[in-house]
C-alpha cells in the first residue's frame, strides 16, 4: 500500500497521527482539505507531501467550473499558492507544484477537461516516479552500509514519508534485504516522535532489528564507538550541500562529525534546490508549542500548565558535517557545489 | 523548604517524581527505602542525593542495634554498601558517605550511641553546608551572565537537585535576583523530562522568563545567535575536567561549542572526583527502557508495544568543550588537570 495514492476521484492517505495505536485511511475531495492535511501532519515526509500536493492540484483541477484552459490555469495557479503555504520548509511540495503548472502552460492548444486529465496524470507520474526513485538512491545508499553496522537513523524516512519505500529508512531496508546484518537506533526524534512512532513501527514489520533512544543519546553511542553510520533524508538541500532536515540533525551530524562517523543524507534530486546558494536561505517552520508541551507520562502532562515553550520543526546542518548525499543518480561527495549540481542536473 | 530534610527522626523528601502536578512530601524510617528512593528518583540531582544518603546512613545508625561503636561501623558501612549502589554516576552520594564514615572512625573513644548523633549531625552539616556552597557557587557564577543574555539550561540544577538554591539554576537565579534581564531556554531533558517538569516549575515560582525546547532544539537557537550561554551542573568530574552529566550534556556542549558559546559547568567541589584521570573512567548508569517507551500523547502511548529501547542515563563532555567550571572556590578555567586540583583542595 502506497502512503498516498488517488481512487475513486480522491486523494487517500494513511493518517499518521494516529500510528502506531490505529491505521486509518482518510479521503479528500477538495484541495484546500488536502493542503490543511499537509499543515496538520496527516501526511509528512518531504517526498510524500511532495505527491499530497500533486494530488492535490488534480482535485483543484476537477473543483475548478472554468470552461477555457486559462481560466482553469488561473484556478490551478490559485490552488497551488494554497497548497505551497501549508508547509515552508520542505522544497517538494513547490518543486511538484510547479512541475505540474509548467507543463500545463506547454499545453496551450488543449481543452479545460484534457488540463484536467494532464494534471491527474502528471500527479501519478510524480507518485510513481517517487517509488522508482528511491529504490535507486536504496541501492546506491546500501553500498554505503557494511555488514554488523549500527546505523543511528533520524525522524522517519520510510514508505510513511515518501509514497513508497522511503529514503534513508528505504537505504536501511534494501541494505537489510541484501542480507547484511544491521542494528538500527532510532532517534525518537521530539517533538513530534516520529521516530518512535512511525519508523519503530516500520522496521517491526520490516523485521529489522532496532532499539528507541532519545535525540539526546546519539552522542553517546556515536562517543563510545557504537554506531558506525548515520542516516537521514533532508526536507531542502541548498546548491552547496547545506541540509534542512527534521530538528535535531544538525546536532545528531555534529556529533556523528566529531567522533569521525559518515552522515549520509539521502534524498531525491527534487529536494535540492539549486536556487538556494546556501541554508541560511531555508525557511524554517516553527510549529504550535503544544506538540512540545503535550506530551503525557502515567496520564499526567509534564510540563507545568503555564508553560510556555519554542518548537522549531527543521535545522540546517552545514555542508562540512555531512559526508555524502545520497541521490537517485548517485552518492554525491564533496565539493558540494560542483558535485551536487551534477547529479541534479544528471550530468 | 528544603529538597531533603530531617524531622521527627525520619528522612523527608519532595516527591519528585509526580511534580508539577502534585507537591508531596514522602518520609523515610529506614536506609533501605532511601536506598531505593533515590534509585527511583524521589529525589535526584548530585548534590540533593548526597543529602539525602547521609541521613540515609543516620538512619542506618538508629536502624543498627549494635552497642559497641566497631559493630556499629560495620553496620554503618554495610549500609553505605547499600546506598552507593543505589545510583552509580553522581559521586556526591559516594563523597557525602565516605565523610561521614572517615570521620566516625577517628572518634575511637566515643560510645555507640555518641557516634549515631554524630552520623546525624555530619549528614545535617552537609546539608547546611549545601546551601551555603550552592549560595557562593552562585554569586562566582552570577558575574558571567550578562544582562540580556538567554541562557539554555540542561536538566534540572535548582533547588529540587541540591538540598536548595541549586547549582547550575542557582547562578540563574542569583543573576536574576541581581536584577538582570535574563531568559531561559530550558531543555525539556528526555527521558524523564526534568527540564520540562521541574526547572520549568521552579522558574515560574522564580518568576524568571523561559520557553521549553526539545533538547534537539538546542542547536538550532545557538547557531542562530539566539542563546549567549549555557549552562548545567554534574554528576561528576574528573580530575582533567571532563564532565559526567544529564544525557545530552554532550551533544549540547559540542553545538555551543561549534557556534563560539560558553558552556559552563557549576558543581560543588565535592562533585570532583580527584581519583579519575579522565571521564572515560566514570561509571554510567543505564535505566529501565520504559523510561524511553511510556511516553503518552493525547492519551496513547507513543511507541509500539513490542519496541524496544535503550536508556542511557548519562554522558561525558571532554573537557575541551567546556568553558569553565564554578565552583564554591571559584570559576575554574584550563588547563583543568593543574586549575581542577587547586580549587578542590582549596588552593
Amino acid at each position: 500500500m502506497r502512503t498516498v495514492f488517488w481512487e475513486n476521484n480522491q486523494v487517500k492517505m494513511i493518517d499518521q497521527r494516529i500510528l502506531p495505536g490505529r491505521f486509518e485511511i482518510v479521503s479528500y475531495s477538495d484541495h484546500k482539505s488536502v493542503a490543511k492535511a499537509i499543515t496538520d501532519m496527516v501526511v509528512r515526509g518531504a517526498p510524500a507531501i511532495g505527491a499530497a500536493a500533486a494530488f492535490g492540484l488534480a482535485l483543484a483541477g476537477f473543483e475548478s467550473r472554468s470552461s477555457s484552459n486559462r481560466e482553469l490555469l488561473v484556478d490551478l495557479q490559485v490552488a497551488a499558492t494554497t497548497l505551497k503555504a501549508a508547509r515552508p520548509t520542505a522544497v517538494n511540495l513547490a518543486w511538484a507544484l510547479d512541475r505540474i503548472l509548467n507543463n500545463v502552460k506547454m499545453k496551450e492548444g488543449r481543452s479545460a477537461d484534457e488540463l484536467r486529465q494532464f494534471v491527474l496524470d502528471e500527479a501519478q507520474r510524480i507518485a510513481d516516479e517517487d517509488v522508482e526513485v528511491n529504490k535507486r538512491m536504496a541501492e546506491h545508499g546500501a553500498a554505503l552500509i557494511n555488514d554488523g553496522d549500527t546505523i543511528i537513523h533520524h525522524c522517519n524516512t520510510g514508505a510513511l514519508a515518501t509514497v513508497d519505500w522511503g529514503t534513508a529508512l528505504g537505504v536501511i531496508r534494501t541494505a537489510h534485504e541484501q542480507g547484511k546484518n544491521i542494528h538500527v537506533l532510532v532517534d525518537e526524534t521530539r517533538p513530534r516522535l516520529q521516530g518512535a512512532r512511525l519508523t519503530a513501527w516500520e522496521l517491526e514489520q520490516y523485521g529489522i532489528p532496532y532499539e528507541i533512544i532519545s535525540d539526546n543519546m546519539s552522542g553517546y553511542f556515536l562517543k563510545a564507538g557504537k554506531a558506525q553510520k548515520v542516516f537521514f533524508g533532508a526536507d531542502r538541500v541548498a546548491a552547496n550541500g547545506d541540509v534542512a532536515n527534521k530538528i535535531g540533525t544538525y546536532m545528531l551530524s555534529l556529533a556523528a562529525h566529531d567522533n569521525g562517523v559518515p552522515a549520509y543524507s539521502v534524498v531525491p534530486t527534487s529536494t535540492v534546490d539549486l536556487s538556494l546558494a546556501n541554508g541560511d536561505l531555508i525557511p524554517i517552520e516553527e510549529r504550535d508549542p503544544e506538540e512540545v508541551l503535550g506530551l503525557e507520562f502515567h496520564g499526567e502532562r509534564v510540563a507545568p500548565i503555564e508553560a510556555e515553550a519554542r518548537n522549531i520543526a527543521f535545522d540546517v546542518t552545514p555542508n562540512r558535517l555531512i559526508t555524502g548525499i545520497v541521490t537517485e543518480n548517485g552518492v554525491v561527495y564533496p565539493p558540494f557545489e560542483v558535485n551536487l549540481r551534477k547529479a541534479v542536473l544528471g550530468k
